[in-house]
């Protein structure tokens, strides 16, 4: 009497998983299988339904997690006596997120565009890390291993004339983790300035690693240096490569400025975020402020997160000798954020020349894309745009209109844009702007999201 | 004339890509080849050298990124005309790490077995994560994936009696990375309560979060209520399954007397750490306070560090519904510490039942090893065991030797063994005891390393 259930009907848009487990809560509720009974097996469920094992066991399993079923080894899942029919305090506040964009066409600045990924290639190394590479097992080097480290540091200095050795390199998971762990170190600075208009995690690490946080305007070039010197900080982050979200890139006079300002006094830091600094549409790369510092006063940030996938969690660190000293008395006990065979993987990706195969690809990608969106929304009459020669995103201001007319039009004709305003602190938000990122959508897509924002511009 | 350096020998106990880096250093400073020269291809010293493409492609990119070589695109590696003669002084302060144990036993605490790991399983799911799922490139969610979370809910339920459902489960890089998290997300505990002697990690985490240390001694039942009721703090780490590093198990009255302590004003929480529960020889396993707690004042913290690798860094924190909502709000922008493919690869891990078979496997094999090492010790006269009930090593006390003489004499004799007093910060060290780790030794290690402690403590 196992199968005294109803199948379910899956409508595409959400994961099967999340559809099964609904449709067995409600089975369960109406008492099929009644309280005690068997419940079908997971091989049976998956061959009654033609769906994968993974789906079939990701409902059991959070239908275990929740009580409804309890799972009996060798003999399966039963349903429980008990089912909680009122839900528990504890899901009662944990409601899951809101569910992903409902938009037509997303112009969020987070994306990026996934098509081209080396799955093969990736699948590829990563088994080879995990096969060839046994004693990877164990603890590792609390900076990352060594070999990846070195790999890193020939990259960087190649590509963006970044001048360290592989010792001065720490791998951690994540820009937000890496800046947490260096305000963490650096106790004697209660404050850090930051850019206004700038990225929300900088603003979002620093309260949460209880530094005052400085807003200091950003002008045609980047963070204002009087400003910066007027407002007492000895530490500043900074995005020169393509600031978020102006899009300004700090011109080499403007970093040679903020690195005298660092030089004016002891103990003065600079964090550069070289943010979106792979992709260049307009004019070539300026090397980085890390290369151009001679003592030791710019901590290097960077991440793939962009230029690979943002779901691969690797990014890095350089420190200057003073900070590296200090890193590693503060740390010592800490291992490495980031699996030692993904270091491996992610090494071989480097070094076998299949990252800069795929920076290459993927920077014609999103060059094509850019060209297609600035054109045809560039063509609005009134329009103007800025920040579009690098990264994954500009703005577009719109004077005839007022910012939040443009966000409410948008959204009425199913555009998601995000408001310049929600990126500005202590600055008066410039007017009638908004930030559009074009990463995440294809080319058809921008072309549709290009359309309907001229129309509901109008 | 590309072949005018000399060929390094390898010998054994260092990895070659260090061999080779070092030997290119030495050639490269008596100028073969001389500056502007050509380096043989990474293709060619690997034929000549009989080594892997990897072990090449690591010493180059440590002399490419010390400034010794120049990678030219398509034309290969020239010797650098400059090359840096004197250590730059990054590279002066920037000394590698020191060399692994040198010991001839190493009875450290932090090191697990890896030989019955399941290379091939893991290798194959491995790549079925990264195949079957290329939605998983894009930003997951920042708790970490809904299945993943369903997963380890199922799991903890059934195997630590732990009552959660999958929305209040956050997963994250490693405990330390979740501790940090918290101690951040609670501003208003100035101060927390750790266990004296104590794991480092917890003090030394506390202290970079700013919080002031109070360190509660302990007992033969675990952290002492009444010394933590004194002390004024209402955040309190502790280890409940084994405590690091007396082996003390809290049994289930002290649970309860220290939720009373929870209970007894509002905003007070305990911190779980369920460290080494995995393990146990002598009695059943004691279920987690997490599933005694009925008012939502317990944060369960595990790992899967010493129960897969310790390079694996994948750990996992159960939130209670305060703490959930506020964690959602302080770190709303912060993406998920471990790659999506990586809790996609553990998840499958988890629910193909290759983890329990895993632990079942390591559980036998920690049995006998454990009761080798602890029948070989006990039978030095005079000596005495503690804590050896559960987890990956025990305390031995000696009282006709002091414990700078038990550690002195074990370094002489080869073996490396852990001063208790290290862990002890305001309480007086217990005289004459040493820890003792197990699990990376072999059996013929262990029966090694206890002789050698017999006659070293004779």
């Amino acid at each position: 009497m196992e199968q005294s259930i109803s199948l379910p009907v899956f409508h595409p848009g959400e994961p099967l998983y999340e559809q099964l487990y609904r449709h067995l809560v409600e089975e369960l509720r109406r008492g099929r299988p009644a309280p005690g009974g068997k419940m079908p097996s997971k091989r049976q469920l998956c061959a009654l339904l033609g769906v994968s094992m993974s789906t079939v066991d990701t409902a059991y399993s959070m239908l275990t997690a929740e009580g409804y079923l309890l799972s009996r080894p060798r003999s399966g899942y039963v349903v429980a006596d008990l089912l909680p029919l009122t839900p528990r305090p504890a899901a009662d506040v944990a409601k899951p997120a809101p569910p992903p964009s409902r938009w037509r066409y997303d112009c969020s600045t987070s994306a990026v565009d996934t098509s081209l990924f080396p799955f093969s290639s990736w699948a590829r190394i990563t088994k080879e890390a995990v096969y060839e590479n046994p004693d990877l097992l164990q603890r590792g080097h609390p900076q990352g291993d060594l070999p990846f480290r070195a790999a890193l540091a020939d990259l960087l200095g190649q590509v963006r004339g970044v001048h360290c050795s592989p010792e001065q390199v720490v791998v951690g998971a994540g820009v937000d983790y890496l800046l947490s762990a260096l305000f963490q170190m650096l106790p004697e600075h209660p404050a850090v300035a930051l850019e206004d208009p700038g990225y929300p995690v900088g603003y979002a690490v620093a309260g949460r690693c209880g530094k005052t946080v400085l807003p200091i305007p950003i002008d045609g070039q980047g963070m204002d240096p009087e400003a910066l010197a007027a407002s007492g900080a000895a530490l500043a982050y900074v995005t020169p490569s393509h600031q978020f979200p102006s899009g300004v890139t700090m011109p080499a006079g403007r970093r040679t400025r903020l690195l005298h300002w660092a030089y004016a006094a002891p103990g003065r830091y600079l964090i550069e975020d070289d943010y979106d600094s792979e992709f260049r549409y307009s004019s070539r790369p300026i090397p980085a402020m890390q290369g151009l510092d001679r003592e030791g006063r710019v901590v290097y940030l960077g991440t793939f997160s962009r230029s690979i996938a943002p779901s691969i969690r690797v990014a890095y660190m350089i420190l200057p000798p003073a900070l590296l000293e200090r890193y590693r008395q503060v740390f010592a006990h800490t291992a490495c954020t980031v699996s030692r065979f993904e270091q491996e993987a992610l090494r071989r990706f480097l070094v076998q020349g299949l990252y800069s195969r795929h920076l290459r690809r993927m920077g014609s990608l999103y060059r094509r894309k850019c060209a297609l969106f600035t054109q045809a929304l560039g063509a609005i009459p009134g329009a103007s745009l800025s920040g579009q020669g690098a990264g994954l995103h500009f703005l577009l201001t719109l004077p005839r209109l007022s910012e939040g007319e443009l966000v409410a039009r948008a959204a009425a004709a199913g555009v998601g844009v995000t408001p310049l305003s929600r990126y500005c602190h202590a600055v008066p938000p410039p007017p009638s702007t908004v930030v559009l990122g074009f990463a995440g959508l294809s080319q058809e897509e921008l072309d549709g999201a290009a359309a309907a924002l001229r129309a509901a511009w109008a």
